[in-house]
């Protein structure tokens, strides 16, 4: 029982916090702390959970077994995990996603991890929340390509499926496997996996010896430039859409989602969270490493070209984002 | 450290074994175990260990992280786990395995579960043992699709990997990364991937109750059949190899690696452990269930026809042959 442990750990997390930020208040300042800390928010360990998909441990563990399974895919050989790799990020660390019949699709696959934290999904917002963000690539023909009616229809074949709906949302089990259960299911599935305690949220608490001097002076690059306008929250994202054209990229980005031009080439802003090892970056996942990644924005979206000594700064902060990994079983499915 | 758990789970179950096999002698027999049980072997928890290649926890957690690694594939998405998937019986539950640039091979991809029992590795054995199995996946054309001097590179470029192979073989980690010992680390790995204490063991080792009677009943027809000739030692297989045409299969087997005569349409026996979720069967994949594969079995090695419920009854005992899964935490790649 994995998630019991991710359950207990988590709160576990949580007093440590309030000790550490306790205690934080009685460590003599770093010349950074009292200027910056207020600046960001640490990272819950758990994200907000909606008030119609309350968090159960039998949830959990569904839509865990529905992330791992690939006979929801045309090819049977596909399944979330294949693109949002537990053992790299949650992602593939290749530019672009792999999918259907080794076909490469258009952007690059982002990190599943503290996607509860957002409030738009995907690179283009075409779903407002992990719920509604579950089903698309199960029937995205370069993704999965299967029809949720198919999809539905394996996971009816299965009786260890009848019993995990049926523990998840009580009643006939069978009747249970719907698309929105099954999406309500990996939502939840998607919210315990967090990266809290990062070297940056133990400093953000109070442990002044969490970050070297190089990060901290990153931190306060990053802060005073103004990266914090939309890399902010606990997840370093505003969730929003921003127009960028990133080194080969010619994505239209959220403008086919609402044709309205001004959103031509605009995407969302992704979670720093983890970013250093989420690489490659961008939306076509062009560009391969975090210095670059560093001055492509310094050009782009701040107008400014950063010294190479700047770029080491703030690549070394971006460094102190990766947060402990969650700690995930793979289940033996049917 | 899962590994510090699974060496802790194999002397618990070691530790459970004995006293098993020691209150099994003071029960009433059933009418099946005295005659049938010194017929089998049960299943140690752990393979034998080869002279040459010590069995020690820094290999076994080097070659964890190589099965998961994908980047040792020419498209950077397949790696071991990807047709030996951990969900799904360390298998992949289509009848012939998909790889690079959605290829479809000639066979059934066989489970790495108890592989370290088998003496022969491959359907055609054209391997001896597990470390020269490790390296023909990742330079086969329709599968990884990578020259094993690429993957030393690619894993060469990894600090992570330089430190795991220096901590393994000691020395200098990057002059430590060869074929060889990626070979023997991932065969260490594999080792490990055992499925003790099934119902079938416990039967073996005096727990009578363990088995159903239709499973004893199974078991009893399994051997006075002959099965056993075969399907032997604790792997039941014999790890040789035997003509067979399955219904499908057009391939000549073991001929191709000896060009001997003899061996046309000749293959491994497979191993029978797991094999209720380790589906579809034969050297094709082209038997989906239990019962055809038994009905199969029993025209083409045996020239009988079971009857129904004689199927039934040995793919009841067949299902007793599904163990522990070993627990298995999805290494962090860097």
């Amino acid at each position: 029982m994995r998630i019991t442990t991710n359950f207990r750990k988590i709160s576990s997390v949580l007093g440590v916090a309030g000790l550490v930020a306790l205690s934080g208040n009685l460590l003599a300042d770093d010349g950074f702390h009292s200027k910056y800390a207020n600046r960001f928010e640490p990272l819950p360990a758990i994200s907000p959970i909606p008030a119609n998909n309350s968090l159960t441990e039998a949830k959990v563990e569904l839509g865990k077994m529905l992330f791992f399974e690939p006979r929801i895919s045309a090819s049977g050989v596909i399944s979330c995990a294949t693109c949002h790799n537990p053992a790299l990020g949650w992602t593939d660390r290749i530019p672009r996603a792999t999918g259907h019949a080794a076909q490469v699709g258009e952007r690059n696959t982002p990190t599943v991890l503290n996607s509860g934290f957002f409030t738009a999904q995907f690179w283009d917002g075409r779903a407002a929340d992990l719920e509604e963000q579950a089903l698309g690539p199960i029937e995205a023909d370069i993704e999965m390509n299967m029809s949720l009616d198919d999809a539905i229809k394996r996971l009816k074949g299965f009786d260890a499926y009848k019993e995990a709906f049926a523990r998840a949302y009580g009643g006939n089990g069978e009747k249970q496997i719907t698309p929105n259960n099954v999406a309500h299911a990996m939502a939840s599935f998607q919210r315990t996996l967090n990266t809290p305690n990062s070297p940056f949220d133990r400093y953000l608490r109070g442990d002044l010896e969490a970050l070297t001097d190089q990060q901290k002076r990153g931190m306060a690059l990053f802060s005073d430039s103004g990266c914090g306008a939309c890399h902010t929250g606990p997840a370093l994202t505003d969730s929003y859409f921003h127009v960028i054209k990133v080194p080969g990229s010619t994505d239209l980005g959220r403008y086919l989602v609402t044709n309205n031009e001004a959103d031509k080439h605009a995407f969302k802003t992704p979670t720093l969270r983890n970013v250093a090892v989420t690489y490659p970056y961008f939306n076509n996942g062009g560009t391969a490493t975090l210095e670059e990644a560093v001055q492509v924005m310094g050009r782009e979206m701040l107008g400014r070209e950063y010294k190479k000594k700047q770029v080491d700064d703030i690549v070394a902060f971006l460094h102190s984002l990766t947060g402990e990994m969650p700690h995930i079983e793979i289940p033996a499915l049917p």
